[in-house]
């Protein structure tokens, strides 16, 4: 599956959640990450997100198709982003 | 289509970023818009976002999917956003 996950978390938290999205990701702009999963990663990002998080306070959005064909991508000014960092 | 928007820009753009977005999509986390448009109303986006930024500084990056049906969408934690504010 395509996931495109965007993260709205306390600063303090946020090494550890960009940590645990670099395992799994690609980070594309400040506090978004992309990539291809199969179900198991994307199970194991989840659980590991579970354990990072202020499930009260802290907001991650997540967004999955089945492929990456199925999405158009474009940036409008600056293209941010690596593709480093990727399991 | 379903449109996907993710904004980095610099806070002083901000305000007529964010007021831009919210003409033609729903606000549902910082930094995060969503929504369905026609392809003129995507046109229309585009090219207001193109004035309001610097585009050698500000970065948005933007998925579009045929429809939302193609897109399963997930939250961790607290869930933000709102439905109003839309065209």
């Amino acid at each position: 599956m395509f996931v495109v996950l965007v993260y709205d978390t306390a600063a303090e938290r946020n090494p550890l959640v960009l940590k645990t999205c670099r395992r799994y990701l690609h980070w594309v702009q400040r506090s978004v990450f992309e990539g291809e999963l199969s179900a198991a990663q994307y199970r194991a990002l989840l659980a590991a997100l579970r354990t990072s998080l202020d499930l009260g306070y802290d907001s991650i959005r997540i967004y999955r198709t089945r492929s990456p064909h199925l999405v158009e991508t474009e940036w409008l000014g600056r293209e941010t982003g690596n593709q480093d960092s990727i399991l």
